[in-house]
């Protein structure tokens, strides 16, 4: 087989037990939580990566219907006590994500953190925290010099683990949300961009 | 189970299919030109959640060296006959993407293009084409009648099983040229943004 | 004086008499337009620093109450022919803005034009065109060989004088809509964004 | 005369006394600022219209072969020492800036405010500052109450003054940075995007 698939194929397995270890209940209140969002505002925050995979998530809120925005574009509104911000950041620490939900929680807002780190700055100001495993415990010291050695991680370096991981539970979040809400692939498509 | 845990675990064996359906030698292909665009220039093309996977990979490529664009940002430098653009788009129709394809291939540019529709726009217009299925061949009619009966696609809707092979693929690509260049993660971390 | 601010006197020179050249009626119509926008959605087209200048009008109109977009960003909606396009382009002949805004008038949504040229694609699919000068017709052609020689543009390359001439013209736009809505600072600071 | 140019007139005066105060000391150390860090890297960081000036500017450098990234869009590389960092925000207290301007600072890289307050957070910390003025002392209190009566903010709302100034000045610098490089309008466009 050729090196990428088997990669892939270790990815896959790998992001396979990362979402089969998420605790059911923070399952299912971060679905609760995102119903209650649903006549409000939601806000995405992350940086690189997971910024991106939070985007992914964005659009696809935007496409059931809901009122979602993410930080850093041009149409950000004020948050209100009412509104419900989501965080994304692996390591939990990231310096602009952690300072925005720390002035989100200031406006009284809700905030979930999705994270690796139950320990992180990120997930000790959140209301709600979804860990998302994506390393081991060894990857909060990052020990340069045993994987120097080992190589250990050089199949999925960095946050890879975990930005899939989050990428593929989110999409399953909206594919649960949809039939909440009796909402098909045909009513999403209808709010889908038509103009890019 | 949890309703989403068991999405989950359905995407990924999708998303195990798409990729092992890959040819070979579309692999093998994309490696040596992004190999050979080292010196160069590469510009990814992409919209919505197609170009969020674009940037994923985008970062990754900075991170080990390359010098990457992403069209839509800031800093997109002029093209040259010796640069490369790489182009996602699962329906290969996406107006944009299409349009700066064609000015890029008027440039000189290598184009690159992954898509699920070998005969679309995007497609022909590529001196490369890597053919990643997110649908079946139907979807090209989005046959509305049918799907407002079956649901069939409510799991994964649109793009979903086309953007998250992508990235898994792109992700894999990625350990493959680390390999291949003798990088490892500890040189990724290196590169990757301190001030975010 | 100091040479950059001589620059800037004439820059501000410039941009007065490119505002003052702008026809009355085009301003009228154009404000016509966003107030009977403000029940619908306003998306924003432009490249490069034409598509910073829109931004930074989206933002305001955001401020004011209005449901507005840019295009590129993640929540993009899909257009219908109740809504308004306004795309900003210099040259009228920007690939991407072009293609998008014919999609829009495809669509049926009204297209606003903002540009240097009234001859351009952009201008041409255009139901309104305010018509900001920022370059004499010579512009057009584009002489090198004069140009190398009389260095006349060095102070305002490029787009310069358009771009500012549409921001600092935008703005007053927001000031006449502010007077006819009733809005006053007060009202777009608490529509500010609040955790940026 | 038609209202709007009545408040362009009105914006351009009060940009020109603006830029007319700025310290002519405080242009001369930023430019050469800026051409020390020619060789290296330069990140711009601004949120909201601050950003999309910076955006410009960072457009700007790109065309006179500076090397250039804007923070939170997807390349943006790790910062050294060597490197300089320029954060427009005209309050000099956005939270975003603030907290990354320290990490730079961290980092070792130079640090240049470009603020209207010279006591803030960001203009403390930073290793240049340029006074852009925007608005009058009164505004870091924002008296609602005498504004509500008042209204003398409505006709340049927020940070529209500073954001223009700040605008029109770093074109200027643009000019004088061109003659000092022997850098044409012609050279410039070779590096524009062509993609776009």
């Amino acid at each position: 087989m050729s090196f990428v698939k088997e990669v892939s194929r270790w990815i896959l397995a790998g992001v396979n037990s990362v979402i089969q270890s998420i605790e059911n209940d923070e399952i299912d209140r971060i679905v609760d939580v995102l119903l209650e969002a649903r006549e409000n505002k939601i806000l995405l925050l992350g940086t690189g990566r997971s910024g991106f995979v939070g985007r992914a998530f964005a659009l696809r809120l935007m496409h059931l219907g809901f009122n979602v925005y993410v930080s850093g574009e041009t149409i950000t509104p004020a948050l209100t006590p009412e509104d419900l911000v989501l965080a994304i950041s692996g390591s939990g620490t990231t310096t602009t994500v952690v300072a925005q939900a720390e002035v989100s929680k200031g406006v009284g807002s809700k905030v979930v953190a999705v994270t690796s780190h139950q320990d992180s700055a990120l997930a000790h100001l959140a209301d709600e925290v979804i860990v998302v495993k994506g390393r081991t415990k060894i990857d909060q010291d990052f020990d340069y010099d045993r994987r120097q050695i080992t190589g250990e991680y050089d199949n999925a370096p960095l946050g890879t683990m975990f930005e899939i991981s989050v990428m593929v539970f989110l999409d399953s979040v909206i594919a649960y949300l949809m039939q909440k809400l009796g909402e098909t692939e045909i009513d999403l498509r209808k709010r889908h961009a038509n103009a890019e």
